[in-house]
Order: structure tokens, then sequence, then C-alpha cells
């Protein structure tokens, strides 16, 4: 027994704070992007955080991998080619190499640094970076997706917060890039922030704007993710014509018997089930 | 401006800490049963706690007030007689005095003074408290549902976490007394805790356990409370036979106009779709 405390704190607002208790700080690297950190936590197991801001955990990361995966791959189940931007934990890239169907995945990823620190100390998420079919690119996500057309099925936009190195992944421009990027049948799915502190409710009614001007088809989904701020976590889902639940393939996904821990096609519907007050800030984000 | 630092401290786990910033206290008493604090708080708004532990927020406690009373409405427009155990703070009393359908509600609080620093401190939500058909009774609810036969539509456990002055209304003698008491349309919903953190889940289980061996319905459903630990919280709806889905009765409900913040008909469904790992908890409790 050792009387030791160490505490990692993040401010959720400036008069909210998450604290977890840390058993050791495994690695701390001042990348050139961003400040990268590895804990070991006996609540979380380990702890990756950036600049800081905590990004994924070991205890549950899988809600937000499958979320960000399963809900597209379940509205389309013929999607072969996928763009993953940012994703640098490499748990988004491990729930997509279980489809067989999935031909390539690009991967862009601004920070080289992330991807090292997580092969390393995260083996949990960043196990299957080596897959053949991935093909890693340490770029700009905004400048990749200028040259693309018509050429993914779906893109992935597992970015950062709207400031720091993950900002251009939340502009008009980048949004307007990725429609011209995908085929008729693509899917955009990116991280949404929250809907509950003010900060967060903001970026996510600017995103939603901002996609909103460019998809025909464009909305949130949520779910519990119990360390990011409120844990009330929203993905975007926008598409050139697929409908996130009308046109969910239930039978085909469920035929394909993957094992998950959170998502279920059930709750696939359920997660686009929003309550009034986020519908409402949704709606006043157009206006 | 002023350099004043004042923060409450909530322990989820002997390793996660959620603290929020505190302008004043407004009030703290030790009562018969437990210490009572409120704060006032930027972030939100009136803050109360009982032994330490946060109940309500003025910012969010519609999600938890709304949750608990509109789902078994919306399954049985008809209910007239209600039974209301804990829920000193008045938020259930609120919610359920906005059905002129409903008769007399049965209001059993363990502890006077947590109604009475209510009622001066949090009129929001203990503004319905004066309401003619609410009719209070400081009693132990352990106690008092031994008594009545076939007499409710509706109980509904509002009460703090299974240690405590509420830890009797988490046992099997109670949740049997319950099933005795209501109608053959009668619903039970109960504060179900949470399925994240290692005591939580425990209880969870625990409560589901001796639920299903007096129901023969039986589950949970989901919510997003952000002040509370993880932020992912559940209700248990147990009946002698309405199913919370199948006879959800969204039209009648949508057509009585209530303006909810949080509940609607859709979402009603979609917190019924549980994750996967939750599922798993559940059906692991019984075996």
């Amino acid at each position: 027994m050792t009387l030791m405390e160490l505490w990692f704190t993040e401010e959720h607002t400036k008069n909210v704070r998450f604290s977890i208790k840390v058993d050791k700080q495994l690695v701390s690297r001042q990348g050139d992007f961003q400040r990268i950190d590895v804990f070991e936590t006996k609540e979380f197991g380990k702890v990756l955080t950036l600049d800081g801001f905590l990004m994924v955990t070991e205890k549950d990361e899988f809600i937000y991998h499958e979320m960000i995966t399963h809900v597209p791959m379940a509205v389309n189940p013929d999607i072969k080619k996928v763009l993953v931007i940012g994703a640098g934990d490499g748990g988004t890239i491990r729930e997509l190499t279980r489809y067989e169907k999935v031909e390539r995945i690009d991967m862009v990823e601004i920070d080289r640094e992330v991807v090292a620190v997580c092969k390393e100390y995260l083996p949990q998420t960043a196990c299957k970076l080596e897959d053949e079919r991935v093909h890693i690119h340490y770029e700009d996500g905004l400048k990749f997706v200028r040259k693309p057309v018509n050429e993914y099925d779906l893109i992935i936009v597992d970015s950062t917060d709207p400031f720091g190195p993950g900002e251009g992944l939340f502009t008009k421009e980048f949004y307007g890039n990725c429609f011209k990027a995908l085929t008729e049948r693509g899917i955009l799915i990116n991280q949404h922030e929250s809907p509950y502190y003010e900060n967060d409710l903001k970026a996510m009614q600017r995103a939603h704007k901002h996609i909103k001007s460019a998809f025909p088809i464009s909305t949130v989904y949520q779910m519990h993710i119990p360390t990011y701020p409120s844990g009330h976590w929203l993905f975007g889902f926008a598409s050139k014509g697929l409908s996130p639940t009308k046109d969910l393939n239930a039978e085909k996904w469920n035929g394909l018997g993957l094992k998950t821990k959170y998502y279920n096609t059930n709750l696939h519907l359920g997660a686009f089930a929003l309550p009034n007050y986020v519908m409402e800030l949704l709606e006043e984000s157009s206006l």
C-alpha cells in the first residue's frame, strides 16, 4: 500500500472538473502538433490524452469505436472503400477491418507521433494498423480531402475537438470536399461534440450548420461515453440519400455475426431518437 | 472579480472525482436521517446534495423527472392513483400534477427536513407540493407499502442510493409489497442506478434480480444525466402485464400536448434499446 496520490484532471468547463486517479504516467511527448500522454489508471486502464484532453480509455473506447463504424456499415453493408481522418489510436480501424467486404482504408492522420505512441502503449486499439488494407497518410485531412472525387463509400472524421490541429475538420470547406469525395451512396460520419455544456453545444451547432449546407441528409445520433464531458456524446450522420434509420439493413448486418459490446441494430434506431432539447439546438443552428 | 475558489467534489468511485465550482453554500442541515446541503453554482444553478451525494441540479433535473414520470404515463394514460416514494425535492410531483386525469398522489418521504429545505431553496422542483391532490406522508416507504392492496395504478420509487435511508427500497420484500399494492394494470418505476462503475452496476444487478422475482414484466431504460456518475443512468420498468414498448400509447400521449424538454415518444422507444453489455449484466443478474 502506498499513500501516493497522482490525479489527472480535465476541465469540462471552467466550473466543472473530472479527475482520474493515476497509477503512473507511462509516456509524455511533445510532438510537432500536440502534447501526447498515456497514463496507467486503476479505473479505466490506459488513458490517452492529447494536449491534456482525454481521448481514449481502455475501459470505454469500445462505445466510441463501435458507434462510429457499425452505424454506417449497417446502413450500407456494401461499403468497400473508406477514408478515415484522424483516428491515430487505431480503434476505428480495428472495427472497420472486421468487415471482409472492406477493400481499402485510407487513414489520414496529421500527427505521426500519436500513431507511434499508440502502437507502443495502446495495442488494444492500435492492433490492426498493420492490416494490409490500411494505408496511412501522415497529412492534414483538410488538404487530403481536396483531391478525391466520387471515390469513397464512407468517410469517418474521427477528430479531436474543433481547436488545435482538429480545427480545419469542422469547416464548411472541409465538409464540401467530403461530399465531393463520396460516391452516390456515400456516408459521412463525424465526431460531433456534445449538446450539454455551452462551448460543446456551440461547436455542435456550428458543425451541424456546415454539414447541413453540404449534404441533403444530415442528422446526429447519441451515445453514452462516461469519460467525455457530460457523458452525452454525438456523432453526425450525413449522406447524399441514404437514411440512417429507414435504410438500416438490420437483417444483413446481424447476418454477419459480429460480436459487439455496445452496438446492436435496435440501439442503432434508438440512438437517432433524440431528446427534445437536442432537436431544438439542431433546428436553431440551421436558422 | 474574486480569487475565491470553493469546490464541491463527489467521489464517483475511489478513483474518480467530479467537482463543481460553488459560488455559495446556501444551507447545510444535519437532519434525523441525513445531511442536507444546497449550493449555488454558476454551471448548474442550485444543487441539492444528501450526505454529500449530488441529487438534483437545476440545470438537468428535467431529464430525471421527465423520464421517471412520462414513460409510465404514456404507457397507461388512464393512471389515476399514484404512490411516490422518496422524491422530497418535488420534481416528480411537479411532472405528475401536469396530468388532469391523475386524481390522487400519495408521497411517502422519510425525511421531513428534505421537503422543508426544497420548499425554501428549490422552488423549481418543489413548486407543486401544495397541489390539493398531493398527500405527503412522512414515513418509511418500506413500511408504508406493506398495507395497500390493489390500490395504485403507478408506484414511482424516486429513491437515493441503496445505502443509508434508501437501503430498504432496494429489497425483495419491498418490491413484493409494491406488486401487491398495484392494480392489474399497475406499473412500478424505480431509480435503478447505473451500469458503468463497479458498485453501481452491482446495485443495478441486485435491484433487477429482486424486481424480476416479483413481477412478470421487468426491464430497464436509460437516459443521459450528466451530473450522475458516468452520466449513463437507468430506471426500472416493471408491471403485471403492460409492456413498456408495445403498449406505448404514443398517439394519446401526444394528444395531451404536454411540452417537454427531454422526453418524447420516439425517445421513449429508444430508451429501452439497451447496449449489449447492459443486457448482458441484466441477464447475468438473473442466473
